[in-house]
């Protein structure tokens, strides 16, 4: 339990609405999308800059712990608080007043708080939007915390290449403001900081604002389904495709025929789009788009992919099997029922992992007979993004499978899939979704030493205060 | 002079090719592209990073400062030793052994002493390229350490956002290697440590490897020069550009006409190309570009280019006083012609700034008034990459006027000019140069204090011995 004086300083600082001590009201806080309960000793919500910095300050100078809070969709452990119940969760849920849009400038100031849902339906009018593309709707800060990448990072990249400014409070007795929040594109004249706080989960600071790098918003989009030839095929098809299309693509999606299966069985409002109902080994769902509607005498944007793909076609020794045009909301939504579908299909152990674009294919071809054989209760319903290099590697176990309730199991699998992610493949073992407690101890075994002390370092330069759930160092 | 001993142990590391001590061939080594000339200790010319780390210990070990060197094509005294004779330079020039490609990673590891055109020429038979479109040829290394944008930062960004991976040897004790090389695109399992070293010419580590995103080579362009009915109509041009044209539009560059007039008097193998030989207060160079040629029933870009700018005619309040679409390699000549005419005008004072880009016209118009009451000898011939929000400000002194003359003129100049860009503008006193000795009364005049001090902590723990031009902290 906190100290009562505590609660009433904090109290007096964020104002009642600000401090959150009820069991009931702080459990959604304490709970993660996916993964892990926690308990907090107290939940503050403050809504300004000013406000998070007030509360950083009295918080580092009492020696309180702060995991801060965005919109608590990761999953990776990284945004709730353990279950000491000592610790301070600060939810940027209330800062969400400032939204600033400069259309000259294709740039956004906004508070750290808002939904990135929100962000584009505010941007809809203008024609534009922030060109991350994910499966969840996390907060803006949560995103910025953990450079979240998505199924468009082939055309847009990631949440560093489209953020041009942060305000970060650093978990000092000060609770010092950083502003870095100017919009300017090109700017050398010292170190770039807002990229130490990029992707490193809060523990170097809390961002509380940012200016966001927006795009015109597609006009028109084509999608299809892609049937390579076989998995070696799969980027002789992606270069193909690049060859012809540069900037038009827009995805390069990778489906496993296991996760189709998995959405197909789990996710009733699907229709099952292969020929005869036969669910190819792989399948490739290829988006491409463009910022205007066809002009007289221009192609649609349907006809250039049928084009395109027929070209594909006459290639020697193509790399497809079969291929086909289609609705493109149909088409993403197959995609986007993955995840739902593996997770019902039994118990699901998914990694987020990524190679060199190359090598995707060959690690998934060496874990099928590497799992076969020691992990034979074990299904692979991968699907990723091939494009960039992406592969969400899901696990499924059956329910019923002893497994399933063993509880060495998980840790003795993850183990062996991250040793030959790492050591094997040069993969990363968190493409997009950081470090957090889950992957804390893979960090440990496998960051270089001299990085971890000059994480260390950076620790002891910004945020000294106990921030966050990563120990760097 | 150097020690007679420290020549023969970094000769001992380096052999008779590594150390260069005869003042003639010195000379080069010492001498910067358009600024300063220094005097060096002695130069040193590693061929592989092992070599690097080596002579960088044993110089950290005996004290002795280190300008690491690249194509010494900077603008900014950040390349060249001081005067004192007692630094030694590092040159990045024989480091030029590694050159892989990763044909289906779309990538390259390369080391970091070939120059920019090299690197492009060998990939051009491979249909790609190291997307930064310069006017000069610099060195890997170098474009690294400065984070160069160029003109086509509208469509590929900058260095940074086109690099995955590094290798660093810090200035230390041991010349420790940091090896950050991974060819991910997405990698989110710690801090980013490669964006430290890019852009901060130098002063915490020497680049010596990279592994470079490359994109697929445009096949077909269309260049128009477009007038605006006045300076405030280009942001409205920008925008009815990037809307009609997403990621078709590879450049939006604003030539004013003094600029323009500077390059027609003094590039005699330029042709006029306004009607009557008018040359317009400002013109803007826009190019569209795509990854294939026309296919059956596709227009040419040309054509394209003609729609849109017809569509652009048609607006309410065009923002078009003229426009004419013309052939790619001349009117990007007289683009690249720009600086040399303005080196031939007079004496030249020139800035790289940036600026949100809505505020690049109210800026040169707010410092042409300015400037004609406090400098009236001063001629502005600015041009620049407006697409971005980057000013080339380049001002022009007769060369017979007394203020050519005048030692204190030139800092009176750069002091007014920087101070109304920082103070007044919020821009950036160096867009893609970065600092050098030429800016450094500028940092520590305009860098917070609290950045100011984590960038001293940064040096501490990355390279603590004295290496680069740039005095952080």
């Amino acid at each position: 339990m906190i100290d009562r004086g505590y609660i009433d300083a904090l109290t007096s600082i964020l104002g009642d609405k600000g401090v959150v001590t009820e069991p009931a009201a702080m459990a959604t806080y304490e709970t993660g999308a996916r993964y892990d309960a926690g308990r907090a000793a107290l939940v503050l919500r403050p809504a300004t800059t000013t406000a998070v910095s007030a509360a950083v300050a009295y918080c580092v100078r009492n020696g309180i712990a702060i995991i801060p809070q965005s919109g608590n969709t990761g999953l990776v452990s990284g945004s709730t608080p353990d279950g000491s119940g000592a610790q301070a969760v600060l939810s940027l849920d209330r800062l969400r007043q400032r939204f600033d849009l400069d259309r000259d400038n294709r740039s956004l100031h906004v508070d750290a708080g808002f939904h990135l849902s929100e962000v584009n339906r505010r941007l809809e009018a203008h024609g534009l939007f922030f060109p991350i593309d994910l499966g969840a709707d996390p907060r803006l800060g949560g995103m910025l915390a953990t450079n979240t990448g998505g199924s468009r990072f082939l055309k847009y990249g990631d949440v560093r290449r489209n953020t041009l400014g942060l305000k970060v409070v650093l978990a000092d007795a000060a609770g010092t403001v950083l502003d870095l929040m100017s919009p300017l594109r090109k700017n050398n004249t010292g170190v770039d900081w807002k990229q130490a706080f990029i992707g490193t989960s809060g523990a170097f600071g809390i961002i509380t604002e940012c200016v966001l790098n927006l795009e015109a918003l597609p006009q028109q989009v084509a999608t299809a389904y892609l049937v390579p030839a076989s998995g070696n095929d799969v980027m002789q098809l992606l270069r193909a495709m690049e060859e012809r299309l540069g900037a038009y693509l827009s995805a390069f999606e990778g489906m496993s025929g296991a996760a189709v299966r998995a959405a197909l069985a789990h996710v009733p409002s699907l229709r099952n789009p292969f020929q005869g109902g036969q669910v190819p080994d792989y399948v490739i769902l290829a988006e491409i788009s463009r910022t205007w509607q066809p002009r007289d005498g221009e192609q649609s944007l349907d006809a250039v992919l049928e084009t395109v793909l027929a070209e594909i076609w006459e290639m020697e020794d193509a790399p497809l099997a079969d291929a086909f045009v289609g609705p493109a909301q149909e088409m993403w939504a197959l995609r986007h029922a993955l995840s739902e579908g593996v997770k019902h299909a039994g118990r699901l152990i998914a990694f987020d992992l990524s190679f060199a674009r190359g090598r995707v294919m060959a690690f998934c071809a060496a874990m099928k007979t590497e799992l076969a054989r020691h992990f034979p209760e074990v299904t692979i319903c991968d699907f990723g993004h091939v494009g960039d290099g992406g592969v969400h590697f899901n696990l499924v176990v059956p329910k019923d499978s002893p497994a399933a309730s063993d509880p060495t199991f998980e840790t003795r699998l993850r183990d062996r899939v991250i040793a030959r992610t790492v050591e094997d493949f040069d993969g990363s073992f968190s493409a997009e979704h950081a470090i957090g407690r889950k992957n804390q101890a893979y960090y440990d075994s496998y960051a270089d030493q001299k990085l971890k002390d000059m994480a260390r370092g950076l620790k002891s330069i910004t945020s000294p205060g106990a921030v966050g759930t990563v120990r760097f160092g």
